[in-house]
């Protein structure tokens, strides 16, 4: 006899995950779960969105990663609630650790939470933490052949961010390649080239997440 | 009662990593399993290893990915045996893995194979595959805080390979903070700054390696 020990890990994930999404939709707060590799600019970027969308919606940040609290000390710098969340080796966030994440947050005070997962293209990819979207980051120096052989994370994403696109010219990068491979796995995803340290790029990706917001107000309204 | 799953499947991986390891040992075939983000420039790396030791031994490389087999075949056009491992979604090779990519090389006809592991700083880390060492790469555009965000790989690397050094000036990288982050948690690792695609440095880190393979050789004799 063969077991699956993935599904009961998954099953209990899940249910978890959905009293996650049912809390976060009493309190009207919209969760972006962020998927990328180490390095790629998870931070950066979620820095970069807190400053685009900081006057619009209170936000908060949920770092997820091995060891180390460097993430959540540089975001509680810019005079946003940030929890840090050490999953002690494991290489994902669960649903569970969101939720006691969460418990420190105050939600009604809340409309944006960013989830910064733990830096791996591979295992979050199957972990609904109860988020309204992931959206995945991939950087300029990691390749423009990585969507056809990391496809997961491709096909989970709702939109993908190209970061660090101002060292295109030291790589030797083909936006049109990486472009015809997302598009090939996930056509519905729009990508956002950035350069998220200095700006560049950014308002497009804001200007999209801040539509998404709105979409799932107006449709909590009906 | 509380079930701890990954137990007996390290268990399992352990015992199949022993008998790959007996095999190699055999046939005096060295090897390195080398572990790294997606990105990172594995792929180059192993290129110019290739290159700087292929009139020395007689090299084989195994290529894990999710997906694809992209990199197998860029080893391929150099003329060195490769074989393909799609894991099918998993985030790291696991022994028996290898036990079966193994099957399709000729052990007697080899020296080093150099096993190329799923870009992921995380999963891989914990599964011994039967390999001499283990060995690492960071690429300068991940950041010099790595190290003790993801503190597992750096402690089971025998070597750490800093890849895309060329790229320095275009990144924030502090070569010292890297270099003190890596002796903090591995003080006997050495450190090989390389651009893997210029060749530049790797001579150092070939020199390391065959000399790794020289004392195997060595010490199998005793």
């Amino acid at each position: 006899m063969q077991i699956d020990i993935a599904k009961p890990i998954l099953d209990k994930n899940e249910r978890t995950a959905e009293a996650n999404r049912q809390n976060f939709a009493e309190h009207g707060v919209y969760v972006v779960d962020l998927l990328a590799s180490p390095g790629s600019g998870k931070t950066s970027t979620i820095l970069a969105t807190i400053e685009g969308l900081r006057d619009r919606y209170r936000i908060a940040v949920i770092e997820g990663d091995i060891a180390s609290s460097v993430d959540s000390q540089k975001i509680k710098e810019h005079g946003i609630p940030a929890v840090q969340v050490n999953t002690g080796g494991a290489c994902h966030l669960e649903s569970e650790m969101i939720r006691r994440a969460v418990d420190v947050l105050d939600l009604d005070e809340l409309d944006l939470i960013i989830i910064e997962n733990v830096g791996n293209l591979v295992c979050p990819t199957d972990f609904y933490l109860g988020e309204d979207c992931k959206v995945m980051i991939l950087s300029v120096p990691e390749g423009d052949d990585k969507p056809l052989k990391y496809p997961g994370v491709f096909q989970v994403a709702s939109a993908v961010i190209l970061n660090k696109i101002d060292t295109m010219s030291v790589f030797d990068f083909n936006e049109n390649v990486f472009r015809n491979e997302v598009t090939q796995l996930n056509p519905k995803a729009p990508v956002f080239p950035i350069a998220a340290t200095k700006g560049q790029g950014v308002a497009a990706w804001t200007a999209w997440l801040a539509a998404q917001i709105e979409a799932a107000r107006a449709s909590a309204k009906e």
